[in-house]
């Protein structure tokens, strides 16, 4: 029952209403208003970040906001996840608190990849019926389709019944049509001539953000990318919030996995736009993502993946028809998920390996994906072992007291001029900064730790750090910029805390690292391979001054862009490919760290930042 | 909008009640209704079957009700498919123009029948998860399953999505699982153990009545047999008034092919509650029937069937998921239709070739299915020949002025006491007779001619039927019955115009079975098999007493049953039956008997009845 309208509550600066609920936060509420709020913690009052502004008569403060919000709440701030306004009233949700669509690397992959796609069409010329033994439609068809794919199908290929039922109304307008044939197995097309093209939709499902790759399985060129936040966000940040809500929601599962189905069509049909295509021409999906994205988005149940021994339902290839799935695209069109390798070892992994070629690869190697979660590979004389690191979002900006993704007002870039009273901050947007993001941390981190005002166990020097460290709330903190000069108008500071959280970060992944080369006997890397949109916006030289990864020599420290879409491209055009990633995924090997000795010990000895320049 | 009761129009003894539309005959009202009445001819105004009694403001008579309804009109009756009554009234259906349960013959195949089914179910252990490499629980699956199923797996079976999906939820339970293999190719149920063997369904779609059997594939045991009319009766008698509704009428074959399913659904369901079973449990589904039936039950345009070359849309065997076709099946289970031969040989016909073996019959033996068609198959020396005669419904007491189906009523077989009065009628359910079934045709032909009251060129003697054959409308009758011993009131009797049409039907199949024996070049038949329900009705003698089929021993005159359902069975039981089935099919020759010189010779030829007795 619609309810009048001083009863309801509106969101700004969105203008968007809705009916409070009984019981229901504001959170919950602004999620079915379509209105995007941050929630790293998925709404359970333990990250801080859901700051809004009610106005009217709202519930009194919970003790999790009288802990996060400090200050804060005389302001009349309140956390989104905690309050509700039962009687209706105003929201206005500030810009640090707002989801905003991020800025994404989507550049696509470049240079000549492998064409042999799993479907191939031909245009036939299907011969009418003729007496006095008038054949069938569907096997002059397929005598057609095997002739004009050279007579070696081992048995007539299977038309699905949609198609069948389609035939008589083509046959109709001529013999002549276009026929896709998937596999040598199965017809998952049928139009007249002229329809143009089968295409291909290769898709990173990130935790994070999701890309969709538009290409032209004839002519294998890529037609379009678009990308999105991963609309399962706003339920959790990471995808342990994420599984957590599948584990104590029955609907959980259902939900998140609706929201990912979506966004994929929702890019399918951009990409088409932008390419001037018909989403329904897209006849072949291939996907990645790590094995929680991967088991969300089947709808596959992922709570085997959050407890010991971590095995996920399935990890080799998925092929199910696209529209089982929920996708849109052709009513025929298969959907290929990559194999996984393990439970934190996904097939965002396996698609990385198989686009930076880990399996050839000779020298000592480490593949690092920084993501949301740390998986890396160690490649080394055509071997490969991977592990996975629960570094946590650190370096995304998560469990950072101003900490931010990469989106509008974050720090991206820092630098500080000898003697200079204040940090010099590059910000993405060229707006006033609210945050920090990933590579913002580690670039003023790295500053501070040239400057000697980051000392390498991880305290601040107050003396060298005159007039820009100050004691706070929780200890020493660095300003790198005052209240006047920020956009949410208030000090923006790198506390102590922020600096153990990015120390816990890398010694993590530098550990995982090491681990890797003792388990395959490898003394010192040769090369290090940064994978992922963070590991492109991430300076190699600022990397390496905080210890991120074992020595290695300054330019043999690469970027390789979205490697893991680069993986699922090749895995959409080259069948060889597809095949080659399932063999890799057999084929490399695994080491689970939690519970294992030398990592522990390893992890306590990389906490401290090196202490040479 | 509903009206007021007054405008609506009930129908009795139903009382059933609906809402006329402008224009709206009453025949189309009647099916919305869901009130069965005879219309033959589809509701053409072609077949006077249709008559019913309204009471209220009707529309005029038109033409066809004048030429049709004869002194009838004056009575009051009217023809459904002609008449309306816009402003609402009642109407009365004669039990004639009901269309009725009918009497079935739905005896199972009885014998041993091979057991080698398209799916296999095993009972696993699945074992748990191991670390350090803990396996994926599909990939423990598929190994536990190889390894019951005896390692030779040429491929790990596929999983489809919706049983991987619920695979987390039955592993919790321990690791015991039943597992139902198919073609050892893909896992198409799981369920904890102890939910009982597969079951199958094997369904006879007639044009004229539908039969099920649900089989229990572990054991191979019939469990149930539900047979019902073809829903699709109402839209039309015969292949030709269905199709031409699907040509006609843009929703037609939607709607046909929808009645056809929900029958198959509803004999599921019947079958499974005669044998205390789930529905769900049925794994596998074979059907057969003609290539009309086929083509409009799978939703397939059935134009090219009914148009010079007569080619179908698809010949060779059709396997999709049950689902897809509509059935409310096992989510995974697949339905197989057998191949057809021909536009107007379907899988019905292969069904009973298949039963009754004929690819290993040596002696010349001819195979009649007395269906709604007369369809036939020569078989000699390993080798078949069929062809399709367009021998009209007559022998199913269609285009009979007092014709029926073998439905209550019915007369089935008479008898003629030399110089009595009248003739001695046998009555479906012991009934004051209403008409002539099929049999009852062939028997009461059969006793005229042995009388001589009947003439081998199709006359009636007056001089020896005396009291007996009257001049009627349309020349000279037999009086069967007289008024008083009816159902309906009126004098029961066989026309001239009756006779020709027996003549014509019995002239077609003979001549159709010559041109098979003279292209075979057999000079004698061994044997007839006759199959069908019909051929179970029929008496040997007084089929060969009217010439149905060439001369042949009486006592080498057999019925087979509905052999078409034991096909089914068989195909379903056996997955080398179904192979065996598609080669048949191949291996059978056809000839089109449209346009060929010398059936149209023998037809003329075979118009007399034989002279001696």
């Amino acid at each position: 029952m619609p309810r009048a309208d001083q009863e309801r509550v509106t969101f700004q600066p969105m203008g968007r209403r809705a009916d409070p609920q009984p019981g229901q936060s504001l959170l919950h509420l602004a999620q079915s208003a379509g209105v995007g709020i941050e929630a790293p913690c998925g709404g359970k009052g333990l990250c801080g970040k859901c700051r809004v502004r009610p106005e009217g008569a709202a519930t009194p403060l919970t003790p999790a906001e009288k802990a996060l919000l400090g200050s804060d709440a005389q302001e009349g701030l309140r956390l989104a996840c905690q309050a509700a306004l039962p009687q209706g009233g105003t929201v206005w949700v500030p810009p640090e608190s707002r989801a905003q669509r991020q800025v994404i690397l989507t550049s696509g992959p470049s240079g000549e990849l492998e064409l042999d796609p799993a479907v191939r069409a031909f245009e036939l010329s299907v011969p009418p019926a003729q007496p006095p033994e008038p054949e069938a439609a569907r096997e002059r068809l397929q005598a057609a389709l095997s002739q004009a794919a050279g007579n070696h199908l081992q048995a007539p290929p299977e038309l699905p019944l949609g198609l069948l039922r389609a035939l008589p109304g083509l046959l109709k307008q001529g013999g002549e049509l276009q026929a896709t044939l998937r596999h040598d197995r199965e017809i998952v097309d049928l139009t007249p001539v002229g329809e143009g093209s089968p295409l291909g939709l290769a898709v990173d499902l990130g935790t994070t953000t999701v890309v969709a790759y538009l290409c032209d399985l004839n002519s294998g060129q890529l037609l379009a990318v678009s990308s999105e936040m991963n609309p399962q966000v706003p339920y959790g940040d990471d995808v342990i919030s994420r599984m957590s809500l599948c584990a104590g929601d029955p609907q959980g599962l259902g939900r998140l996995s609706a929201a990912a189905v979506e966004c994929v069509n929702a890019l399918a049909m951009d990409a088409c736009a932008q390419a001037g295509r018909d989403p329904g021409r897209i006849l072949e999906c291939v996907m990645v993502g790590n094995s929680a994205m991967h088991h969300i988005f089947l709808a596959l149940e992922p709570a085997s993946l959050a407890m010991a021994p971590y095995a996920p339902v399935v990890r080799g290839p998925v092929e199910v028809k696209a529209r089982q799935a929920g996708l849109a695209l052709s009513r025929e069109a298969w959907l290929h998920w990559l194999p996984l390798k393990a439970g934190f070892v996904g097939a965002d992994i396996v698609a990385v390996a198989l686009a930076v070629g880990a399996d050839q690869i000779e020298e000592p190697t480490l593949i690092l994906d920084l993501g949301t979660n740390g998986e890396m590979v160690l490649a080394a004389g055509g071997r490969m072992l991977a592990c996975s690191t629960a570094a946590g979002p650190a370096l995304e900006g998560g469990h950072i007291g101003q900490g931010m993704r990469g989106a509008p007002g974050a720090v991206e870039r820092a630098s500080l001029e000898l003697g200079a009273a204040k940090a010099n901050l590059s910000v993405i947007g060229g707006e006033p900064a609210v945050g920090f993001c990933g590579s913002g941390l580690v670039s003023l981190i790295s500053c501070l730790l040239n400057a000697g005002i980051l000392l390498p166990g991880g305290g601040f020097d107050r003396e060298r750090g005159k007039g820009l460290v100050r004691s706070g709330e929780h200890g020493l903190e660095f300003v790198a910029a005052p209240s006047g000069a920020t956009g949410h108008g208030r000090d923006l500071v790198l506390t102590s805390k922020d600096v153990s959280e990015v120390q816990l970060a890398k010694a993590a992944i530098r550990a995982g690292a090491e681990v890797l080369m003792a388990e395959m006997g490898v003394e010192r890397l040769e090369r290090v391979l940064l994978a992922g949109a963070f590991g492109n916006y991430l300076d190699p030289g600022e990397a390496a001054r905080i210890g991120l990864f074992p020595p290695v020599a300054l330019e043999r420290i690469q970027g390789v862009g979205n490697a893991a879409g680069v993986g699922a491209v090749m895995a959409l055009l080259s069948d060889r490919q597809r095949r080659r990633a399932e063999k890799l995924a057999r084929d490399m090997g695994y080491v689970e760290l939690s519970g294992h000795n030398l990592f522990q010990e390893l992890f306590v000895d990389s906490m401290p930042f090196p202490s040479d320049g």
